[in-house]
């Protein structure tokens, strides 16, 4: 459905690669702001005008991209829309152009951004059905196989921002697809350790605790199940109430997930948020999904699943400087808490 | 000089670790809050007393713990005192007790966590002059070296948080010090790519980077050189204006640092942090150092620095998703800036 213009390419922004690390950082060049813009008092002039049009209720009026994919029955009448982000963080370019600066190495900033909007300005994902929700994942999973067979994609990223405290700068639902040329550090922290795990146990990592969780450890941890899908807090959760949603059979693939899962799929999905939700009084979160690259090789040992992380704290000098989480409540208590909302 | 009581343990966390990446996390348990505090209208309500005496102006009359050392003229004048945390994230502990529940493992939360208090309520680090700065660099060695000799003691994390929403809560200088039985993942993540950068090019990447900063790369991101050290924007900045400090010379191991590279070091810290304070306005950031870990190992090709991070963005799905940051300046453009000031 897409229809990719080739225009003249912009640079937006480069990928510059940790020395030290291997890991990438994402540097905005062609629309990065002034250094006088960072200065603290400016900061608190960026105010919303309350009399502007929502860009996400009103595309066509407010200069959006054309859409690459539309629900809906026709008529004008639309369900959910995606279009490329407006201000992207990625140029649309086929060809990665690497530089480098001394020791240094990087590369133009090419890849897809683009906007998934569900109809409702008001109507959070806590409080869609989960019919509406299965055509969010439908919307994730048609331009995902549409953005993997892009020349230069290896990763693609599907997340979801709520709430201006977790970086949601418009607040009409959407969700973000930034599909890119380099395989994101976290995915690859979780690769190595299913494959080492793999090789170690003859059984997939996530399998394994979804047994436990879900079969001999008193579902203690658990707060849904259905047929196919598991929403449980994580043994070693990283923020109070994080929740993962994972399909309960092995599926290292999201972009394959079939109808039936899409709904059930859903179903948790839409339950775990309306539980944290209902839990924290509409707390701003952020959930993504992290799921195998799509760089042309296999991960058989890899299994897909949603991450939710309400924002509940800041993260301070120690998590900064060691990756050291700290979570001040346990994971068992904040899913006896979910299980009865 | 630290009176250490082996008081009856109360458990106050756990570390557990990620059966899939390996990383660890810290989950409260004996104080965490309770689930209902977590709401978002209930955090408003965390409002400070004006009333209220200052914990670090006055530590005897607030209930603080005994001092472990204190620097200054006597007769009850201090220049800086460290005492242990009052409310601290690990139970001080010589024998860390592993537990393991179905495929997870963990450990009980054993360490030492300590703060590093100056005595101006008012006098940030940006306002202090270099040998106020040195005193704190002498503060944090001394009492690295009594911690890193505990059994169980494996990494020390010295961090130091100005500003609320850098995760500040008091409002009086401080830095803290926490020493814990696991090592830091991004330390680890340095460490083992300092190792194979020296293995690949037999020379130090920190030494490599500084060189090219220093003399061959135009200095285009240095904000600040002294004999001994230097301070620059990195080439893969994850955060606008970011600064890192390190000493010339290739040294891992930060609490070996002599009493004249103590004297620069401040020197080059204080500049850096008043250059990020004239230059945004006094924002909240957190800097925190890295060093080779303390657990009877060598480390020969790490090179300690100091990493500063104002705090300018909100960690939205992407970073959290992906662990790649976004940066909305050139770190060359802020460094311009910066030198400016």
């Amino acid at each position: 459905m897409e229809k990719e213009k080739d225009k003249k390419i912009e640079k937006i922004s480069e990928l510059r690669q940790d020395l030290v690390t291997g890991d990438w950082v994402v540097i905005a060049t062609g629309r990065s702001k002034r250094p006088e813009e960072y200065a603290v008092g400016e900061r608190i002039r960026e105010k919303e005008d309350p009399e502007k049009k929502c860009f996400f209720c009103y595309p066509e009026e407010t200069g959006q991209e054309k859409d690459v994919l539309i629900y809906g029955q026709g008529g004008g009448d639309w369900s959910l829309r995606v279009f490329p982000n407006k201000y992207p963080a990625f140029t649309r370019s086929r060809e990665p152009k690497h530089f480098d600066e001394g020791p240094y190495f990087g590369m133009d900033g090419i890849g897809y951004h683009e906007i998934v909007v569900t109809r409702d300005h008001e109507k959070q994902i806590a409080n869609l059905d989960k019919m509406e929700v299965a055509e969010i994942l439908d919307a994730y999973q048609e331009r995902y196989v549409d953005l993997m067979n892009k020349k230069s994609v290896n990763y693609i990223d599907i997340f979801h921002n709520h709430g201006k405290e977790a970086g949601a700068s418009i607040p009409h639902p959407h969700s973000q697809l930034m599909a890119i040329p380099v395989i994101s550090p976290y995915v690859k922290s979780e690769l190595d350790g299913a494959e080492v795990y793999y090789i170690a146990n003859r059984q997939c990592v996530y399998c394994t605790m979804i047994a436990w969780e879900s079969e001999y450890g008193n579902k203690k941890r658990v707060i849904f199940e259905n047929e196919d899908f598991i929403a449980y807090c994580p043994f070693s959760s990283r923020v109070a109430f994080e929740v993962w949603v994972a399909p309960k059979k092995h599926k290292p693939y999201f972009e394959r997930i079939s109808n039936a899962e899409k709904i059930s799929g859903a179903e948790a999905l839409q339950v775990a948020i309306n539980k944290i939700y209902k839990a924290l009084n509409d707390p701003p979160y952020n959930f993504y999904l992290h799921t195998s690259p799509c760089d042309g090789k296999d991960y058989p040992h890899f299994h897909w699943h949603i991450e939710i992380l309400p924002h509940t704290a800041t993260w301070a000098g120690f998590e900064l400087s060691t990756g050291i989480e700290i979570s001040t409540i346990e994971p068992e208590v904040a899913a006896e808490y979910l299980r009865k909302m």
